[in-house]
């Protein structure tokens, strides 16, 4: 059985406290440039006192944005100084003349922190489609270079923020050769969210000290079970990234691929962007329960995870989450109709289906009414589990999604207006 | 270049009226039995004055209701008498319960019907779960035998609807051998609409003289250019159903498969199947919008088919659609997203974007703002046509969809309660 990190109670709309949401070695600074409408903050900047470690992650989408080919070039050697990033445009599908508007952006931030221009990792979010008004951003650099401060970083966190409705951020502290290490991440992202990296921007902060590679080595598993469970609407987005960034501050031995402090590390850097990742399902675009659904006794994971999907997709399932309904026949109608379009094994007799701890459907068949009651009430709370146990085998998974109620539509249908 | 049908432009929840909705050698009837909560008629009959030519065409969901796996195990003979037809209950998730109930209710039609019970093809629509009340179908049976009449087909095709807006018919009238020949189509289906057959029920009713097997090479082609390529919310139901029946009274000699009468038969059932799947997703629910997506330009026709699909699934295509937003971005990105988790080719550069003729994307970049005033006037349209051309081969594929909006998540919210 999967190792499941607890769900939690806390209302959906509102991020955890997090007393002292500083990392050693690194500052932020917030300000707005102009690119959104509405005079908000747009232009978030992190950087470290000085060069550090690096990794990242990126969108699988075939029309990446032109901060992530940038980034993902930058990246390559594995060191970087700082990380600017902006809300009010993806500047994605905007072409040769969006990359140019990034890289100069990158130039101008490298020339004020006195840092190679390829030390900068670019980020945007926002509609697709529109160029990157840089001179904007360049006017306003300046000023965010000088307000940098170690407490800047929340201010940072909200700047990046595009639908969200609260600012997402997580800690954890570990112990790394005697060493107290703090791991700080945040986030953004509400729509377009599902695993490849959906619209979200995550960054993991820590003064832990690591080679590239062994950050590397941390973040696909931490992705592998927080990010790329989430989904909000089944949308990839052109902006996806996450980055890892360490400042070594935290004064032991530099850690390697397949060093053992790398595991303490890693499980810091996983729970904090479990934590990040509930938070962007949470704050889904109109959600107002915060779902996991759990799939076993699958013939190999591949299937649990196919049937996860369908499920955490289905709008006529996420509806029925909207309304508190337990429809059960719709979500074991859900699960045959994902193994019928792949030709897999589904045997309705042995199917089981738990709402919460409700085993509502019982061999396929309806668990009665006390089970509907009972799931009734489960489908109430804010955050709850759903298991479909197939009878097949031993292949399990899980994604966390939210519902699909009337929220949803409102921010979308104009979104970009 | 696909042959496409015609859009048109009529109202989306109004049926093309049907001046002589009859068939020689057809009758039809409807009664509410008690199983709808509403008291409307919920059980249809639809009898050949004698035995009939029969085909089907069955969901591929793995969950399939009990009338599913007895109607398709009654039509291995290839002859049928009637399709009895009830709504209020899907009888789909009810074991071998379900099945029983399901049989008997065959048993008494074909009593009062003289026929082999064999020969009575059953079919459920409704919420999934709930085990078939057969006591009330067999007890407005006789009622219903003996009101059945020549003009009595479009109460039947009243009485099969659920979340349906309106009473859904096609007509067609061909030649075949200097005979005319009719072709009536019914059909009930408002949500859960996606290919494989969704929870659609439809009926093709014909006079032309057929084998079972003649009406088999009808029926696939039929579907697989109308039905396959309707798309409300990506669900297919448990209870999918198109069957095509011929009473052979247009006099003609029967046809044989491989026949050249066939191609006109072909042609009037696959019209008729075009129209009932165009009704069913401007009938989505809470569709305003009626809309083909056309993906060409692709490697191949399997690519631009799971293109079409993700646009046609995107519930972030779908709310701007909703929001006549020419979110072009959006469209691009669905479809660079699918490209990256297939692992398919993708070139932003070589992708041209159109709605309805407004050329919204050229080259990957955006059209300018005369394009923009253009499409969002196309997208006020009851019915309209996005264009996607990916510039990288001939394979092409188009998909009718729908808008997702308020409606949607009213009806599917608590469809049950």
């Amino acid at each position: 059985m999967d190792n499941l990190p607890p769900l939690g109670d806390a209302p959906l709309k509102q991020a955890p406290a997090v007393d002292d949401p500083t990392v050693p070695g690194f500052l932020g600074a917030a300000a707005p440039c102009g690119l959104r409408k509405d005079g908000r903050a747009d232009l978030a900047l992190i950087a470290g006192e000085r060069e550090l470690a690096a990794a990242g992650l990126f969108t699988s989408n075939k029309l990446p944005a032109a901060p992530v080919q940038v980034a993902r070039r930058h990246l390559a050697q594995g060191r970087a100084r700082a990380i600017l990033t902006n809300s009010g445009g993806a500047n994605a599908a905007t072409g040769q003349p969006g990359l140019e508007a990034c890289q100069r952006c990158c130039q101008e931030a490298g020339r004020l922190l006195a840092c190679d221009p390829h030390q900068v990792l670019p980020c945007s979010t926002g509609v697709i489609g529109q160029l990157l008004d840089d001179a904007k951003v360049r006017a306003a650099l300046p000023g965010l270079v000088a307000g940098l401060s170690p407490q800047g970083i929340p201010a940072a966190a909200g700047a990046i923020m595009t639908t969200d409705a609260f600012r997402k951020m997580a800690f954890r502290q570990v112990e790394i050769a005697g060493r107290p290490v703090r791991v700080l991440g945040l986030a953004k992202g509400a729509g377009m969210i599902r695993p490849d990296m959906a619209t979200m921007l995550a960054f993991v902060l820590t003064d832990a000290a690591a080679t590239p590679a062994a950050l590397g080595q941390v973040l696909a598993p931490a992705a592998g079970h927080s990010f790329n469970r989430a989904s909000v609407d089944g949308d990839t987005s052109t902006n996806d990234t996450l980055l890892l960034l360490a400042s070594g501050r935290a004064g032991h031995a530099e850690l390697n691929p397949g060093d053992s402090g790398l595991a303490e590390l890693g499980a810091a850097v996983t729970q904090v962007c479990q934590d990040l990742a509930a938070m962007l399902v949470a704050d889904g675009e109109g959600a107002s329960h915060l779902i996991r659904v759990l799939v076993r006794g699958a013939p190999e994971t591949a299937q649990a995870r196919a049937h996860c999907y369908a499920i955490a997709h289905s709008p006529l399932c996420k509806t029925a989450f909207a309304g508190q309904d337990p429809n059960w026949g719709r979500l074991l109608s859900t699960a045959g109709a994902e193994a019928g379009r792949r030709g897999w094994p589904y045997d309705p007799a042995r199917v089981n289906l738990w709402i919460g701890p409700a085993h509502i459907c019982q061999g396929g068949l309806y668990g009665g009414p006390e089970a509907e009651a009972q799931a009734a009430a489960v489908m109430k709370q804010n955050r709850y589990q759903i298991t479909l146990d197939l009878g097949l085998g031993q292949g399990s998974f899980w994604v966390l999604t939210s519902d699909l109620g009337h929220e949803y539509v409102n921010i979308n249908a104009d979104y970009r207006s």
